[in-house]
């Protein structure tokens, strides 16, 4: 197992790569489709035999998938609160996953671009990745997955759709989504007025790791809410055009701030890449904020030689369990300041300006 | 007049060049004689007449002395604010000079290591000037100046010693002082109790611009105080040996420091190097504080490739006349806060880490 690992350490999923349309607004686009086995109790619902029976039944299917035929079925009750922690910064498993991980799997492709966990709130939630603004893209990827588990009877209702633990999930079990790097609605003070129209709009708005999470360096999931009367193809057009819109607004918030604040902003910029340059310690929080403001930097044309994809990639990166699996050590909070800040220095010198 | 302050611009004082011993904590010494023409009123009760007297003859004996055999008396009246400014900033001539400038004038070597001021509190003010800790080399050019002025018939009486407008330089007219650097007192907060001992034993300390000026960017400057009843050796002498006492206990603290707290210096350090490479608007009091934690930061060792001749000259040119000068225009403070960021990182990117 931990040779898996080591290689995905090595190996930035290629979500990350900063390619993709409107890839210096949209980091990325997601999709997660939930469904469950017919005859069998939701998972919260569930004896541990129940959910072993589950997840002999999924795993199965999915090792007959192309997409899963070569690669490993990771249990999380047997990995590490580490590697657990690692695959939650990844996005591939959700943040509950790690609490409760007996008789919980995930499985992913090696492009990261595929992952399927199996026993979170659903017994089963496909998910397809994709760079930049992309959905149509994830959303085959989650789909194709779909039909792959075709052999799989799921719970589906003539009235419904198909079934889910939670009602908001009824239906398509559809959630598409996009990581969305807001800088300029922010530093605007347009940000509170979007949000709230976006609510109004049955959209959901949240920070970069799911439900509750505190927004930090100006990104924002921003997803579909309702999934219940809609066609899935509808759901995904209407997100898209939702996400045209939020980038048009974000554009013309930049320019704005570029017309009106210039220097300010070049200042704010540049200071942050020269911190991110040269400290020798720096915290989450720091970073994610410095990193916006560097990206926001790229994405005006003030800074040229550093990458999307180096941005990106220090997302995911510059976290605790990314941070501990990159030195092979256990580090508390002081050493990881002093890893992250390492770690940024060196990402940072590869496209040196 | 202009193409001499052209060439100043372009070539900074050489007791600027980081040379000299100790000259990672004390930036310069300087030497000051204070000297009234006989059969004159102080310069402070003289009308214009008398003031205009007193310059020509001055002027006259200064033109016959080797150090300024070549060089222009530079008319205090004569030439624009900027340019008394300037002066100032270079420490050549004192702020009450800038204000106070019709009949006054200032002679100075191509070195900028001699220089002279006429009819400011006292009739002549001889400087001289040394990189690093060297109280000699600054007295000798002081004192030489004063030789070769001997044919001047200088107030003086048997019991006091040289007359002065102010009777802190009755005797002597001797002030011996060092631009001293001491970011290791100031953190570790030990620097009121030596501020307190200093005074107690007659010494003087205070900001880098002369009395009242506030203490930026941890630089001090220490001096003598009283001036009569002692020979001049021994005030140099006693100085000496004060400073060689400060000295041991900045490098003490600066010691102590980098053992307790070595990883949040460094960070300092380094961010504030980092600051310096990228600002695009820097204030002068950030500047002097950031070329501070620079400068601690090659005392340690801990950045190699700054030399302390370019942080010496930042200290001097950042300022506002210089960049004025530098780039030929007026500037408010806005547009100098930029051209100060762009000289510093011209500056230290010609010495880059």
């Amino acid at each position: 197992m931990n040779s898996d690992f080591d290689a995905m350490v090595k190996r930035p999923p290629t979500w990350l790569d900063g390619s993709g349309a409107d890839s210096e607004i949209v980091m990325s686009s997601r999709v997660r489709v939930a469904r469950n086995v017919a005859g069998h109790r939701f998972s919260h619902y569930c004896d541990g035999e129940e959910l072993s029976d589950i997840l002999r039944t999924v795993e199965e299917a999915a090792r007959g998938t192309a997409v899963f035929a070569r690669n490993q079925c990771i249990a999380m009750g047997r990995i590490s609160t580490l590697d657990r922690q690692f695959l939650a910064e990844r996005h591939l498993v959700s943040r509950e996953f790690l609490f409760n991980s007996a008789h919980r799997a995930v499985m992913l492709n090696a492009l990261e671009d595929t992952c399927l966990m199996i026993n979170e709130e659903d017994h089963l939630r496909m998910q397809g990745f994709a760079a930049g603004f992309d959905l149509e893209r994830a959303f085959q990827r989650a789909a194709g997955l779909g039909e792959q588990l075709a052999e799989l009877d799921m719970a589906f209702s003539e009235r419904f759709g198909y079934l889910t633990a939670c009602p908001t999930n009824l239906g398509t079990g559809l959630r598409v989504s996009v990581l969305i790097h807001l800088p300029g609605l922010v530093h605007s003070k347009e940000i509170n007025k979007l949000l709230e129209s976006l609510r109004k709009l049955n959209h959901v708005i949240r920070g970069l790791y799911g439900e509750g999470s505190e927004v930090m360096g100006n990104l924002f999931q921003l997803s579909n809410s309702a999934t219940l009367g809609t066609p899935e193809d509808v759901i995904v057009k209407n997100l898209r055009e939702m996400v045209t819109k939020v980038i048009g607004f974000e554009r013309k918030a930049r320019d704005m701030l570029f017309r009106k604040a210039r220097r300010l902003l070049e200042d704010k910029v540049w200071r942050a890449y020269g911190l991110l340059r040269y400290a020798r310690s720096v915290s989450t929080k720091e970073a994610l904020s410095l990193v916006s403001a560097v990206r926001l930097g790229v994405g005006a044309g003030l800074i040229g030689d550093v990458s999307v994809r180096s941005l990106n990639q220090l997302l995911v990166y510059i976290q605790p369990a990314h941070l501990q699996k990159l030195s092979s050590a256990n580090m508390d909070a002081g050493e990881r300041d002093v890893a992250r800040a390492e770690y940024i220095r060196r990402t940072l010198a590869g496209s040196s300006v």
